[in-house]
Order: C-alpha cells, then structure tokens, then sequence
C-alpha cells in the first residue's frame, strides 16, 4: 500500500477521524473507503466492532496505524480513522439549497453542516475561494454531518447560479432589507440561504440578486458567529410555518 | 510593575487581546483595568489611538509588552491589550436569564456570550464545574460581548435557583417535553434558558424543575452544536411573538 502522506487540500483523498465520523462514512459513502486505520491498543467496543466488521464486509483493508492517527488528529486518543477518495455531490434542483460563499474557516463549515443535516438541508454549494471542505478538520466539526449532504463547490456565484437558476435567493446582510422571520414565511420550497464570509460577509452586490434578510441584533455587537448566523437562518425557515 | 504570569485560572487577573475586545472592556468596565500592553511596532490607526487615549484619561499605565502578547494570543500580529482584574457581577431579578449548567468548552461559551448579547440577553449564571469564564480564548471568541454582560458564577444549579425562584424555568434537552417554538409563544419576560454540558446534556432531573424544550432536528445528528443551540433558542423566545 502506498505511504499515507500528511493531509493537504492537493491530496485526492482525505482521513475521516473517530468513531462516529467513520461509521457515517461507512453508512453513506462506503464507495469512497480505502482503508481502515486502527490504533494498536484500541479498546472493544460495540462501535468500532461494527466499523470493522462493515469494512471487512466491504473488503476494505484495515491496518495499524498509530502515527498517522497521532499525526492527523493531534491527539493520542484518536483510536480509528478512514481513508477515503475526495467526491464531488451534485445538487437536487427540486430541493432548498444552502450557499456559502467563500468561508474561511474549517470549524464554521462543519459545524454549519451539522446544522443543515439537523434542519434537513441536504444540498450545499460553496464557493471559492473557501476552506478545504474534505480538510479532517471540517469532517470532525460536522460531526460526520457532511457525508449525509450533497456538497458541490463552485468556482464563483455565477457559476452556482447559472447552474440552479430557478431558486429565489436570501442573501443574509447586516442591512438585510427584510428580517428573518417575514422572509421565512413568505419563502418558497425552492430557496436558497446565501451567507458571506466571516469577517467581509456578503458584498454589496448581493442585495440586488434576491430578497436580502437581516436576523434582528444588537448595535453593541459587530456580527453574531457564522455558524450561529446560518444556523437561525435554517431553523426559522424550517419551522416557522409551523406551530402557528 | 510586578511580572506578568502566564494566565492561569488561579490568577487575580486576566488579559483582554486585541482591539475590539479591549476597547469594550475600556468602555464597560474601566475601574477593572490596571495595564495597557503594547506591541512596539503596533500600527498607527484610530482603534489603538483610542484605546491609549481612553487608557492614559483614566491613569492606565502603558507598557511594551511585545512577548507577553505573543504568549499569551499565541500569535505575533496581536497589538494590544489590557490586563484588568476578574470581577464578579450580580443578575437582576427582573429580567430573563440564561443558566449555562458546566460548559466545557471556551469557544463555546464566548460564542454563547456573544449571542446573548446580540438577543438581549444581560443576564447569565454559570454553574461549575465550568470552562474559566476569564479565559482569554473564552473572552476572544465572545469578541468582547462578556464585558457588557451580568456573569454571576454557582457551585450548583440550586445555589442559583435559592437566589433567583421566581423565574420560569425551560431546560433544553433533546428529549424535552414542548417544541421550542411552543415554548417560546406562551414564555413570560421573566424566564430562565437552561443548557447542558457539550457532551452529557442536562441530567433527567432538570425535566421536572420547568417546562423542558426540545428543537425539532433531524435524527440524522447525535446534537446541536451547543452554542448553536443556545443562539436558536435565545433569538426564537425573543423574536417569536413579533411579526405575527
């Protein structure tokens, strides 16, 4: 087997850390899998006997590993890991989507990604230039969450657009023209939620290709977090309809 | 001028890192601040002018300071900061609160204080075992939103429930009894949001000191991230009754 390099976003595959990670991975993507890396002394348990058993299943190698696993995750107790190939989704047109627009930062998008899954958005576009996606880091802050999604990434806006055309765009602005909730109800099943990086947000320009959206805040802080931002954002159009 | 330690939660003092979050702490709590650190090449702008400004009005020593900066942001391109001593603040009986119940997690719960401050929310206990509230990384994440806020600290939820019984209770759980939404529409303003540990949740108990609440989200998800959970909860019970 060929040596397992440090991870960099110029590898064509990527390590899908800890237990939980894995098994999704294992339940949504198996194709993608490589190779199983296990740590010498990993304890028993019902958890990694089903990730063995569904990678024997698969005839997928499992190997000792512990100075990659040390190595990737930074952590002595990081007991099992997958290698898999980068893959690229494609999204339903039918569906809402999610776009996000040059994110920077691994922790935000996974942890927006957990969101969506948890508020049943599973089609995502992000745009360049934006954090490595398939980074270990990302798939350890979505909990696993991302290989429910389809995620397709995108040279620019316009190239996402040209693409789905069809959906009515939200762009989230600090000066949004309209609040959350009376956007959220007046949208439609085919929507897209637009976010902008986290320190620039979304440029100007978006104002005028959708129904911009502001989340009512306080002037004493200068933005809330991304990940919380677009988190709100899903839950109300999720819900807001309901209960009423 | 004593020698500064490297921060420690056993220490009398803390460090506020960078612009934003010592201008805020200049602005809210000035009496607490005993030392302004420079870097020696900081850059000449209108956010450090103002700091040493508002700093050197007050009698606040100026230092260069350039390798405490770096050890204590971790990074060399942080220019300023202030020293100021930890302070305990005392919740007001008649407006809603948040009870964080032993958060583990530092950027978490910056992230929590900068939500709450962005819904309105002064108030919030924090029940031990817990992250240091005083930890420069909590008070980075929470982009200085801590210093605008009551933070009063518990050995244990009933020390803060002895001191504040009148308020209406809503444990956050993933198997809580109403739906948020639900939950939100019937609160008075004299309310308390509880929130669990990253990891364990609120124990089963907590079910019967409130009207627990759960988020609807996908079985998909083991969770929420914490802080998202909390930023959900806090912008539905403050928004949920407007625009209806």
């Amino acid at each position: 087997m060929p040596r397992l390099e440090p991870y960099s976003k110029d590898l064509s595959y990527s390590y899908a850390l800890g237990l939980y990670p894995a098994l999704t991975l294992m339940e949504r993507r198996p194709e993608t899998v490589t190779r199983l890396l296990l740590n010498g002394n990993v304890p028993d348990g019902e958890g990694i006997n089903k990730l063995r058993e569904r990678c024997a299943a698969k005839g997928i190698r499992e190997e000792c590993a512990e100075k990659v696993l040390k190595r990737e995750s930074g952590k002595a107790n990081c007991f099992a890991a997958l290698v898999f190939n980068k893959y690229s989704g494609s999204l339903n047109d039918g569906q809402p989507h999610i776009v996000l627009n040059q994110i920077s930062d691994a922790g935000n998008l996974g942890t927006i990604l957990r969101s969506a899954v948890a508020f049943g958005y599973g089609n995502i576009a992000v745009i360049r230039p934006c954090v490595d996606v398939f980074e270990p880091h990302t798939i350890r802050a979505s909990m696993g969450a991302m290989f429910f999604l389809e995620l397709a990434i995108y040279d620019s806006f316009e190239e996402y657009r040209s693409a789905y055309p069809g959906h009515e765009l939200y762009p989230f602005m600090l000066d949004g023209a309209v609040n959350l909730q009376r956007a959220a109800l007046k949208a439609g099943s085919r929507h897209a939620l637009v976010f902008g990086n986290e320190a620039r947000g979304l440029e100007a320009r978006f104002a005028a290709l959708g129904q911009s959206v502001k989340i009512p805040q306080s002037d004493e802080i200068d933005s809330l977090n991304l990940s919380v931002a677009a988190s709100i954002a899903m839950y109300t159009f999720r819900n807001i309809k309901k209960d009423q």
